[in-house]
């Protein structure tokens, strides 16, 4: 394999670029001509494509967002445009292709690599919930950001003595929501994946103003409920309590990678490149117990990743 | 003056607890003794006094929020409240008052001021719409948070080439949202203080797009317009743009302190001791060109503080 | 078991707060009373015992250092000291031990625990050199720390296109330099484990500068070669080149932990707890392959640790 | 005046970007070719020229470090070369230059204006030691750094009840150490305007031993003694206490700019720009009583800047 393209799709996440700054410099190492695409799929489309060589990727490692820039492709899911973008590629004397995302994006590299081109996908979302991998690029930033934040609102909490309730990413899944929360020190956290009780949650905090504890935060994850819908609840059992709400928002996505995800975005990389020349396709780089892995992209794209239930029942114990 | 009362009120702010320690640790030196109020005028009206030496003020210059707890207290604004608050210093032998907050706590000292009672104002609000100071206590901070946040969306506006609208603080005045737009790198700042074109922004947008720049990042204070409906206007006019909206809320509000608020805190706590102590009543510490200095507290609070037009009409330049 | 003590001893590492909180909360849950020894293993010499509470921890999750105080208490290698250290716990009904700390600190938890003590420690230091963990609390606040400086470092490195030596701590093992080096974008990383060659590093860097690659970064750990000496063999080596010196330092131990540092440590006090009351003793708290586990004390502090060389090597290959 | 030249020279200052991107946007604005030189004098020498335009100057105002580069050119004041410099600037068009440094970069400008060229200065350096202006970009960034770093080393410093003695930049001014160490609630700060006693440092030590506070903060200077001088003489007075050492460093020179940098550099690039075109000459931009202002500059870099003894003294009073 003498060429290789390498692309970032979806949400945007802190490390991409230092996956490709470790696409690229250990692609050249390997002799391997690494070719960018730019605009994740649509780029693969309108063959917006480009030689990367190790210079071209200086002064990145530390910056976030990706190079490549990065779109949402609703139109990929037709199989015309995958026959497409393998023919572009095609022509171009490309063989191979790394895609760097999360779920939608593997999804697409899934349908890729199914029709017979040879692809490898680099685990990476904040959002964590790849399955098969216990940790996606960006994750670690993310909630290192999500617990800044909430390390200041504990601030005006502690010094009003208020009701904080804070809301971070996670559509479907709480990886962020449990982390932050158990990091950020919460005193409730609702996940998705874990049922709760509106009525508990105030009971336990009418109990605590009893014991003069004042301020409460509570961290939700957009998926199990929105922070105004919870504000609400909350007034209607408690009219008298003072709450505020902050929706994290797009803070989260961005922000220069932490060491984790820079190591393990350089590890994955490398890997990728490796897995092609080694001849594997239809594979995701993920890490499993500590250790760079590759994970079949069909279950990374369709089984479902678990929560750690131990954390989240030691999240509840550390918040007595 | 043997004795001098001081109290955090209103919305929290980073460094007041550095104008808390030295407020004390002058008075010490001062021979003075410094009693802690806590919750603002509510520990007023309950007697919630407590000695402050030193030692208990240790560690504390550089964390967020207010060792003395704050609170808004609407049920001060009725004069038997402020006569007692002034009883329960006087039985206490408390000759002086230093109320450390923005524009509502100032205004509660202004009352006690004219009933006859000595009390300092300390300009403290993350909003710097204090009428006389160029600077408040928490401004810069505050402004310092919102622009690391505007930096981290910053690498998704361009990965996505998407637009964001990014929300700050801001009722009623536009400072954080000027400083953190300039700072930040807007391409459009809407403020309440200067009136604004929504057919102006997005005709530039489209002309930006024209020439192939496809993100942009718009700061609005919360007092402008909201960042939920300038993005709905945005969408009537331009349908096909990506928006993206993010509302900073409270993360702007605490934190440790930066360099500028730990410092003018210092400052504003050793002036206002000491203006006490020379006779100085119904005064709001502040800096004005670079000096620090005293404000009648009336006009500090009736006036209105006037944005910098010429950084308004810089921040349209450096955003060609 | 009713009554266990809890002390940090040693170099103090970020996430130690963290472990702690989460001893004292884990243990009263569990119904077991928590003892605070201050001052490390002087401080059970001194009978510096105080029952700590849930309450006690709060606010200290985010704090770096730790609220225990620490020391180094090299008289403790003798047997009476150990046997008084006993004698001390038992009078005051303590049954069990967790020592929250690094090698030194193991090592001594270790002598108790072969006097029939039971002992169960926590690892905690920021050089991540105790055998069987994969990580130790602290090491990732250390790197990220150390990253964050690189990457200010490397805005005057590139500016003047000069060579910038940056050491960072590490006596005898090169995690820390290592994954700082990677994360940070070193050229060259100089490790106790690793042989190099100087000589190798200027014809490299000559090379660059034929390529017009003026700046250089390197790091090395103290252990491998000190900054200073290194700068001179390079002038020896190549006179005309601009170098500067950068010694990290003690800014690597504080500091807010991170996520990683404050998940691990939460986690660690939960297992080291109930390791006690399970009638574990003698072993270490630590994570292996992402799972958190014992390993016992013996080999903890007398295997040693080996540095991952995938990671020395994909370090080469991405700053090509 | 048609075309303007820019360049950064001396000592790399965060916000020096920042000033560039506003020469070139608002030079773009007002009609203006802005030429960018590279690498200091060294580019005015070897016609290192190149145009800048809007998008040039993108995503840099964020960024540590210059992007025009920076070098010192010792031979530069050679009066042969001043001319060549200006003969190379006026072959290409060029009618005016702003230089963006510290105090040896405006002494060469100095001399290029006196030779007839019209040029102007912008206030940049770390060191705040340019009389007339009451601050320069970098000099904000910097202390913030020295503090969030003191932040961090004070946490082992109470953590092991030690004395850590913490040098920063400064080798003839105390401006960094008198902000960082007030800042950064230091015990002592010693500076080169200011006479120290160290037999008065450790008589202080000494008595707040007695009232058993363990732990000191000692900030200095470069010039006014090195750390490790100042860590001998206090072993020397008290050989018990247990003394740590922390040089600072490079780290103070990078990073991400502040608001109080970035908006002060956006506003003395514009007023560079407009003091051109205004016909003015032999000016340095920098900031007195809290407006932008033009000092002479045979003033600027001959006269001394003082130290504000207030905030020395105020210093002291808080350290009680």
């Amino acid at each position: 394999m003498k060429r290789i393209a390498v692309l970032t799709s979806g949400g945007d996440a802190s490390g991409m670029n230092a996956a490709i700054r470790s696409v690229v410099r250990v692609g050249y190492v390997r002799k391997v001509e690494i070719i960018g695409v730019y605009r994740g799929y649509r780029g693969l489309l309108e063959k917006d494509f480009h030689p990367l060589l190790p210079r071209d990727v200086s002064g990145i490692l530390e910056r976030g967002g990706t190079i490549l820039r990065t779109s949402r492709v609703p139109d990929f899911k037709k199989e015309e445009n995958q026959y497409r973008a393998i023919k572009n590629m095609e022509e171009e004397g490309i063989e191979g292709l790394i895609v760097i995302g999360g779920n939608g994006s593997q999804t697409g590299n899934l349908a890729i690599s199914e029709k017979g081109f040879p692809t490898i996908g680099i685990a990476s979302t904040i959002d964590n919930d790849l399955w098969g991998t216990d940790y996606t690029i960006g994750f670690d930033t993310a909630v290192n950001t999500a617990i800044n934040a909430i390390d200041k609102i504990r601030d005006a909490a502690v010094s009003h003595g208020r009701t904080f309730i804070v809301e971070v990413m996670g559509r479907e899944a709480g990886f962020i929501a449990l982390d932050a929360g158990l990091g950020g020190g919460a005193d409730f956290i609702l996940i998705p994946e874990m049922p709760f009780s509106i009525d508990k949650i105030t009971e336990n905090m009418k109990e605590a103003f009893r014991k003069r504890k004042m301020h409460h935060l509570i961290v939700c994850a957009e998926g199990a409920i929105h922070a105004r819908d919870l504000e609400k609840e909350i007034k209607k059992r408690m009219p008298e309590v003072e709450t505020r709400v902050s929706v994290l928002g797009y803070i989260q996505r961005g922000g220069s990678p932490t060491r984790f995800d820079r190591i393990i975005a350089s590890q994955f990389g490398e890997f990728a490149v490796d897995a092609l020349l080694g001849g594997e396709k239809g594979k995701l780089v993920g890490i499993k117990d500590n250790k760079i892995t590759l994970i079949p992209l069909k279950d990374a794209v369709t089984k479902r990743k678990r929560i750690n239930k131990d954390l989240y029942k030691l999240a509840e114990e550390v918040s007595v």
